[in-house]
């Protein structure tokens, strides 16, 4: 693509933290200029006031179909559940292209979807458009997509994670455990009294087990990989601290002669033209502030063959690759660039 | 008293952080019979669903004025400025003691409270009656006490560092600078958007810098203590931390010849029968953590003979000697009680 | 026992975090003379002055066997791994009763201690004599006891989560998978560069995965429990938090049609005797919060109906019920104490 | 300069918290190539061996002159105090220009330095040739500099917030307070047991009090800009985060009728050509997060008309602003680049 083309993006949803994240990274994105950030909420406000940290000199619009259609050639939108699907036919209709950040465009079956998420919606002819927004396993649809369900930042962590067992037969499909951790930032900005700094700073617990959505979405894709139908134990806990997921999966080896450089050799492999994946030298365990503020994902394999078990840890920032920076990475696949443009390689530390 | 009077106490707003911590220290309390917990938002449910580590057998209840009355000796009232205004002429009235932890009864004048405050009142003559509840200063008055109210949590910290510097005129009063460091459980468990983990956790403000409530409440003692008006520079600032205050006071010195160890001797003079003053070794600088879970104040006081200036630091748990724990300390003092009954000394460490 | 009986207890290692945590328990137990405070690197230390929260007008001693037996009953060992089995043969010998918070009495089978610890040992005559210091399992052989080997944090926190199920055969053994996190207290107050706060605060990491010397003290207990060989998959993880342990604990039920209020039954049962159990209302998850400066672990069980697997959570905070109230515990129950007698039950919150 | 110069840059102390900076600001510096990595405790090492969060493909060596010499053009020397002092005389003669992040050539006045830091040295002859490199107040010197001794982090946080006042003559200079906080990651690497996360954690303290090293540095500026000799109240304190410095300013105003707007004119007028001066729009105070791996500095200005005081706060990153990011800030100007080159301008949030 040219040097030239610029890329009019907008933003719905702009004032939470998948919408800063948004602003932040295509606000400084090469081919991107941010034409419009919406949101009912803070419309009328100036961004810079909302988020003093942020130079960014634009105003919160109250959102509208027909501003978008006019300004934007894309849209992220960065919602509640339940919402997307009733704009996205309107703005792909008028020709704007979607990338949605919420649950809504994420099941080819929307049975799953409405079981889970308890939504009717008549929006079955999108959805059948729409490309799960995981460019590491379907990247190759992204350059054709007009309407991208980007993944939930668990799902994220634990199908890359997951993924070079499945697709080469190497574990026992249900045998899969996904024991994740999440910062307190995966539950948005909205105020809650359970995420407050003086109920949640040194304490940790489990939520949603056995019940949470993001079950059925990881065994959508895990089936998919699989080619059988795929059934997963997976357990989100909190954990004290802003950002970051690590995922701890557990399975069954179908060989247990493997050891853990031959799997090291197999993700190697797997993930050889994903730069955004990094498969860790064995021995090294992720750390999550690793990947803090950039789009990258580390993994590290470890076999037990006192048990047999493969266990896959992989760690990804909740808001980057597990959110914002995946769906920046899937605009750059859908528009040719290279997947890594305007997005940060690089964490600071400590 | 007895051995085995027992008092029958009250909590209103029993849900909240003030509440909370009265309902540990009350339930533990050997002359503390709880008997009534109420609270409007929770009214009907199981004190155990609210708060399950503590296995207290009591249900929260509507507030009512006649059940109060008709079931306890005192009753605490935790509950948002200008509430208990309302309540305590009637509670009094019926012979039911009042010990208030809001800015209502803080104040000898009601056109200062009205100020800063902005609340129109009609219950002089209760104000009247109030004691402030800093037993370290105005102990002798406690005992005959019907109403106290419980002073602020900057306010204990700040004027547990000053009273001995201005009682016995050892600084200017007009260079009193106080600069204080809150844990973010001073903003109560009502969900806020700024006291989010992921908000409030790794950053550090001031707020209320030149207007917050606390200053004209410190600036009222301190008048007291030194006998003139004394304005005081009051700057609080949030910490990413659940409890813990830290005052540092600077004041010049009227005698730049004292040394650290001359203020050492006053100070730990000052404080000899107060029990829950430890006036650190010179040299040894308060750690909130110290005090966490307890009534305890540190204080420590640095000369600097260059400059001529004292700086004294205090250290409190907010929660304990900056609220409920204070107040605890009051119902003995009331009550003819050892002023340490049922209040925690050992804090655990790490 | 008569109320007058004093027991004169010594601490060796007083100035780590296990010490710590004994010192401010024992020194207000009721029925404990702290008579001796041993630690080789802190002798002709005032304890205030390494720890200035706590009130304690004790001095630390080199560590003298001679001294021990003079001046104490009972004494605990808070030391590295390694040290106790040489100092505790000879306390034995001359009368004094031991409680090793180390590794070194855990192991029933010495080869399993020797393969993992890699420590040659003369002392299996001595060894032999120790017990299993869990007592809502092996309570009834703590009253003979002169000798208790005290469990590690992760096995306490991850064995009172199974027993149930393995005792009453509800779950396939080789299923077993604990999933485990930690506070950083777990570490010691060593300083290593990787428990830093710049090092570890907003980081979550898995660490000793597969090869943690833990596994084999759960795996000796779940044998025991199970009357079989069993192996488990445990994984430890750093959280950036001071005190607390979570473990969720995966297991397949033999029988999937049991529900959650079946185990719950069974889980209230097995533990109706042990006061420091509390088994939380189903659906309710345990916060490690709850559980911080008290001896208790919350337990909650979770069904999965569709996978076939319970998980069960357990929390407990990893210096008291996890190491230094544990002992306590013990200790109690040695001398025919209560065995809530001198610890803390209800945690201050937030 | 042209577009095609690259200079050739070296750091010595590439392992601490310092260097680990600079090599992820260098490494995707435009100008920049990093020919060096020097640094005794790791040399050998692998850098992503250190650091697996950069993919830096360099190993860490031995330090050198030699080999600095030959392969370097600049260094950058992040090493403890007194040890720049043995280098930079032996680089400096062989044609290499230093920027020394000690504090070894911070003080024009050598006597001022050894009072403070107990160091004999003999080169004074090369300290006369350094440069304080605080870019907003010395940038004009620095385009002919040769070795800068870059300021320390809290000098440079609390000298942007003086600087104006001082200049024009607004304060009166001796009632100069200023209250800092700052993270634990300033405490550097090295493991130290009061920066463990269990030791500071949810701890706040002051510590240096009236005799921190930071004082004459400050006091030594603050002198050049008022023309006069200024001796400041210096008190820094230790919080629970790990990045950030908070300093909260006081003085008298000499006119106590200016107002805020006054003071944000003046301000803003002062830092209009400073790029990374933010002064913020009155009312709002800076959040330290907001500075978070930037170079960026906020400031704000209140006035108290009842007490004639100015407070003002200034918040930065003490390893970007405070340390590194103002390195290589100092390092463009020296090379006639844009000062803002290489330097990240908008932080992450949450």
């Amino acid at each position: 693509m040219g040097e030239s083309k610029q890329i009019r993006v907008g933003i719905v949803g702009a004032s939470g933290y998948g919408g800063v994240q948004l602003v932040r990274l295509l606000s400084e994105h090469p081919h991107a200029d941010i034409t419009y950030l919406g949101g009912n909420s803070s419309a009328g406000r100036e961004y810079v006031e909302i988020y003093p940290h942020l130079a960014v000199p634009l105003t919160v619009e109250a959102v509208s179909v027909e501003v978008i259609v006019n300004r934007c050639d894309v849209v992220f939108l960065s919602l509640p559940n339940g919402l997307a699907c009733e704009l996205a036919p309107q703005l792909l209709a008028r020709g704007c292209k979607v990338l949605d950040l919420s649950a809504d465009y994420r099941f080819a079956n929307l049975d799953i979807y409405q079981t889970w998420y308890g939504n009717d919606r008549s929006d079955a002819g999108t959805n059948q458009q729409a490309v799960y927004g995981l460019p590491e396993l379907f990247g190759e649809c992204l350059p054709e997509a007009r309407l991208v369900g980007c993944p939930g930042c668990y799902p994220t962590a634990s199908l890359l994670a997951i993924a070079p067992l499945l697709k080469q037969g190497l574990a026992q499909p249900d045998s899969l455990i996904i024991d994740a951790k999440s910062g307190t930032s995966g539950g948005g900005r909205q105020a809650k009294e359970h995420l407050l700094l003086a109920e949640a700073d040194n304490s940790l617990a489990a939520y949603g087990v056995a019940k949470h959505r993001h079950t059925p979405e990881i065994e959508q894709i895990c089936s998919r990989l699989a080619g059988r139908e795929v059934m997963v134990q997976f357990t989100p806990h909190l954990v004290p601290m802003v950002r970051g997921i690590l995922s701890t999966v557990y399975a069954n080896l179908r060989d247990p002669g493997l050891v853990r450089e031959d799997l090291h050799t197999i993700y190697s492999t797997f993930y050889r033209r994903s730069p955004w994946i990094t498969v860790l030298p064995t021995g090294v365990y992720p750390q999550t502030k690793w990947a803090w503020g950039t789009n990258r994902c580390f993994l590290s394999i470890e076999v037990d063959a006192r048990t047999g078990r493969v266990i896959v840890m992989s760690a990804i920032d909740n808001l980057m690759k597990g959110q914002a920076g995946q769906a920046v990475q899937c605009f750059n696949l859908m528009h040719g660039l290279d997947q890594q443009m305007g997005l940060p390689k690089q964490s600071f530390y400590p």
